[in-house]
């Protein structure tokens, strides 16, 4: 391998044509311009210019991360250098409309090019990421007004955005937020209040900053079902679209972080020092659903990140695992024979196969989804939009949690594979490893996504959601049934399926009698055996493809035999924990319920 | 508990005196002068101390870390009052003899000493768990000469020392080693080579260092067993006491690490400006025997500062977790009703029961080990001494492996319960998670240990050392047989035990019949199943105490409660998975060793 790149290119090319078959995706009129060959020709260019203006400054933005100097923010010029040349590229507005200057790529391939930038810089990364969430949102919610006002010079690369939801005394709760909009004369809103942990808050990397800010009207109904969305510009623009007068928003300060050190994280203040006017987006008192309509995007966005940057430390790890030399086998006892390369050592070996098992194993789950996205949103058929809508649902807290937890974990054996010089900061994989430990965290805590999977995800609709991913299990399992070297893994991933639906029905039957904090109470645990499940299934799906194919070269032959192994690798070492979750939560562990907060 | 100390003396004292009974040590000649009252005299000095110099300035030392500055290197001040005032209360000499000085404890008392100095600041507890090490190495194998010359001025505080045993081309594999001893004609010897990764290599904080060096003599056999050790000192030290000349020791540069920032890291050459004059220790060729002498106290020393950092971070979560006010159950509808503690919520309560879990269990297990260290050096009956040094040389890998992985684990799961708090600089739950992550790493990779313990300590003198854990293990469990509240744990236990029993007799009779390459590939697993059952045992030790005890008060009963309660975590969430480890270790699983490396 002399591949420097963070990103294997032969495997996002294998998931996104042999595995998902994205070419299908230009059956659909949006689509129609596109092909494969447009497909790879985008990825060549998010490739190129990842490795040539995110890659470079990667380790720089952490080791000179932004500055709260003079009220304002200082962050090293390769980053604005980066984002410009990203807009420049179309990336801001690929996913965008062909008649707003947009590249009108379908989500699976938009993934796929957010894949190579992510892995190559995710603080510099996640600029682009928030404003195409914000552009997104307006279109959505926002009236053709706002969306030229604010959408258009987003997709132009001229603005950037926030999302504004956190407060100091209430990170996950959103329906304690307390800031505040009163109505003004002119129809538009004046806001109170402060935000926390709000990313790319306040910079001068762009002409203009759009907040996308949570509030409460003063006659909102307390809780979630109170919480309005607006619109609040660093800068007020006029109906030209010019610049104007600055709004009242202060930065208040910065946090210095673990990681992800290159995008700076903000606490915000609103209307403190003066008045700051806000927009509302659609309708009062829908905020939390109009965020919510994003989400499922955010966390798969926020799963690829973890997926990504656990992947850019396998590569790193893998290479130097064949090119470092040290010790012998245990039985090659004669002290004057050569070292070998550690790759050779059985413990090292495994952390590596441990890593790509993690990171591309979750990746195929992300790109089906990413590919559930463009269904739901391009199908003819309402009812496969309803499916595609359904899953999408449920596998989200799966691929945000899951990838956090493990491809964390990924980057904890890549520094391992290393060893003393993983360290060290003149090597990356310590660095991957900070930036990754934010992924449990933001975008909702894992804890959280666990409640959402068990408390709604998979209750909801009389368990249609469940229903549906459980089909399609079965469908890989029977196909994998009749390859001779996967029929065990069928075997195996059928027999899980059986045991989460069981389970699943166990936990479902006590909340239905009111035991709703029992069986709550181990979600976290719940997600992790879905995840497994989810990501088994993933990786059947990758290995009966590998199984199938014609390798073309001995480098084909190899990475096919990779696939094989790591799918093997999954579902005899990791798969069978999902037994052990499956026998605590069916018999309703009460182990976390019963141990007083006193005794701890 | 408004207790801000990152040590929790009450459980301290509760496996030195309740667990460990170490007032029976007094029995021993050695410490005949101590009793209960002097160990907890001590104790309480080394906390006031900890509390006084070494934690206030944890924060400041990785912030501000050693700068490599004119070929010297500077260090914040606070270190060097620290360790002064360390050595001055006594404490680099606790372990010496009365008539040196010292205060002639037993290494049990020492290790609760040493706890509360490492969760306050490990980096600078480092320089005097090397100068102790160093001190502890010339007693065992020095001449009384170089005892003098060497050790005492350690034990007065007045030099420091180092270990140097890896080369940037031999990290775990000592056999590799090209440092060069060459005879000089007054009997000592010349030094030419370089050294990584030596922590506390260059610095002012004492009058000299001393450095314990491992090279070659020019007519060693290859591998390890043609490894000598040597003093090197950076000052020569004259007949009489007082410093000669600077020695030929080049500071030729210091890592940059990602925690431990504090204890400077550096890479030192030796002679290649001048003469480095070096001291044979003992007899040629027995290096390596004399620094494993030593490796168990310094493994166990690794694992102690894994636990003490997972205990640091156990703490400090749990006080926020109690006083930070966010969310509602998922039954309590009402959005008006007021926030509760997060440690109301499941799964913040999971999170700190695991984190209780790994680091209570693990010190209690590294307390034991020490007190096996004291029967070893002490006991009048060799039988004892020799059934001590067997179990002492058992669990050392798996005090050292398992202790770094699950507190670090700890460390992770403190992070979470912060949220976006804990990934902030602004909390030290981030910087201990840092710090620990080192300990997977020195003292020999994991992945060593694992191959240590399966393919020599379980396996050495036909199985006795782990009969004999076996043997302890069933006593604990017949114990607690006969507790109502822990009978299932007893039979869970004495499960654990036979399973391992099993599947260790599996692996060795494929080693015994040549299958060693096969039977060692997942030697890591062997070690964390081995781990789980030592942890159990540790667990259920402590539960039999808690379960007897009659608490005085609401506290004391609180604390036997959490006991209890993290028994039961770690047997019915964490033991289970050892059924998984023993299936895929019986059946002597290839799935590593069938991967070929072109694969990954």
């Amino acid at each position: 391998m002399t591949d420097q790149s963070p990103v294997d290119r032969r495997n996002l090319d294998f998931l996104l044509h042999e595995v998902q078959d994205a070419g299908v995706l230009c059956r659909y009129p949006r689509f129609a311009e596109h092909s494969r060959e447009t497909f790879d020709a985008v990825l060549d260019a998010a490739q190129d210019l990842a490795d040539a203006t995110f890659a470079g400054h990667n380790r720089a933005s952490d080791e000179h991360e932004p500055r709260f100097v003079d009220g304002g923010v200082q962050i090293i010029p390769q980053v604005k250098a980066a984002l410009d040349a990203f807009a420049q590229a179309g990336f801001t507005a690929m996913l965008a409309d062909a008649e707003e200057g947009g590249m009108q790529l379908p989500y699976t391939v938009g993934l796929a090019c957010d894949a190579m930038f992510v892995a190559s810089n995710v603080s510099t990364s996640g600029y682009t990421m928030l404003a195409r969430g914000v552009a997104n949102l307006l279109q959505a919610h926002g009236t053709p007004e706002q969306c030229a006002r604010y959408r258009a010079p987003i997709l132009q690369g001229r603005f950037l955005g926030t999302m504004c939801l956190s407060e100091p005394q209430a990170g996950s709760s959103l329906g304690d937020i307390r800031t505040r909009a009163e109505p003004a004369d002119d129809g538009s809103y004046r806001l109170s209040g402060a935000k926390m942990w709000i990313s790319g808050g306040e910079h001068e990397l762009s002409e203009n900053i759009i907040h996308l800010v949570l509030a409460r009207l003063p006659d909102a109904p307390p809780g979630v079902k109170g919480i309005s969305l607006f619109i609040v510009p660093k800068l007020r623009v006029n109906d030209d679209g010019s610049l104007g007068a600055r709004n009242d928003v202060q930065l208040a300060g910065v946090n210095h972080k673990l990681g992800q050190r290159g995008i700076v994280n903000t606490f915000l203040k609103f209307g403190e020092r003066g008045e700051c006017f806000a927009e509302l987006v659609g309708q009062p008192h829908q905020g939390l659903a109009q965020m919510f309509h994003m989400m499922n995007e955010a966390r798969i966005g926020v799963g690829l990140g973890a997926i990504m940057l656990g992947t850019a430390g396998y590569r790193y790890s893998l290479r130097y695992a064949r090119e470092r030399k040290q010790g012998r086998h245990p039985d090659q006892k004669d002290p004057a024979s050569p070292p070998v390369a550690i790759i050779e050592h059985a413990d090292v070996r495994r952390m590596l196969l441990q890593q790509k098992s993690y990171t591309e194993g979750a990746l195929g789950l992300a790109m089906h989804a990413a590919t559930l996205v463009d269904v739901q949103a391009q199908d003819a058929d309402p009812a496969r939009r309803r499916e595609a809508h359904l899953l999408l649902e449920l596998l989200t807290p799966v691929i945000k949690a899951w990838s956090a937890d493990w491809c964390l974990k990924a980057n904890d054996l890549a520094i391992q594979v290393l060893g003393g010089y993983g360290y060290t900061r003149e090597y990356p994989v310590e660095q991957y490893w900070r930036d990754n430990r934010l992924n449990p965290i933001h975008e909702g805590a894992n804890g959280i996504q666990g409640l959402d999977l068990l408390g709604r995800k998979v209750m909801m609709d009389g368990g249609a959601a469940l229903k549906l991913l459980l089909r399609d299990v079965a469908a890989t399992a029977s196909a994998a049934g009749g390859v001779p070297a996967l029929t065990e893994h069928a075997i195996a991933l059928s027999h899980c399926a059986a045991t989460v639906a069981r389970t699943t029905g166990v936990l479902g039957a006590a909340m239905a009698r009111g035991e709703v904090r029992l069986a709550l109470s181990n979600a976290s645990r719940y997600l992790g055996m879905v995840g497994h499940l989810a990501i088994a299934w993933s990786w059947l799906r990758q290995a009966l493809v590998a199984a199938r194919a014609a390798p073309a070269t001995a480098a084909d032959a190899d990475f096919y035999a990779g696939k094989l192994a790591a799918c093997r690798w999954f579902f005899v070492h990791e798969l069978p924990t999902t037994e052990l979750d499956a026998q605590l939560l069916g018999a309703l562990d009460a182990t976390v319920l019963d141990t007083p907060p006193e005794s701890l």
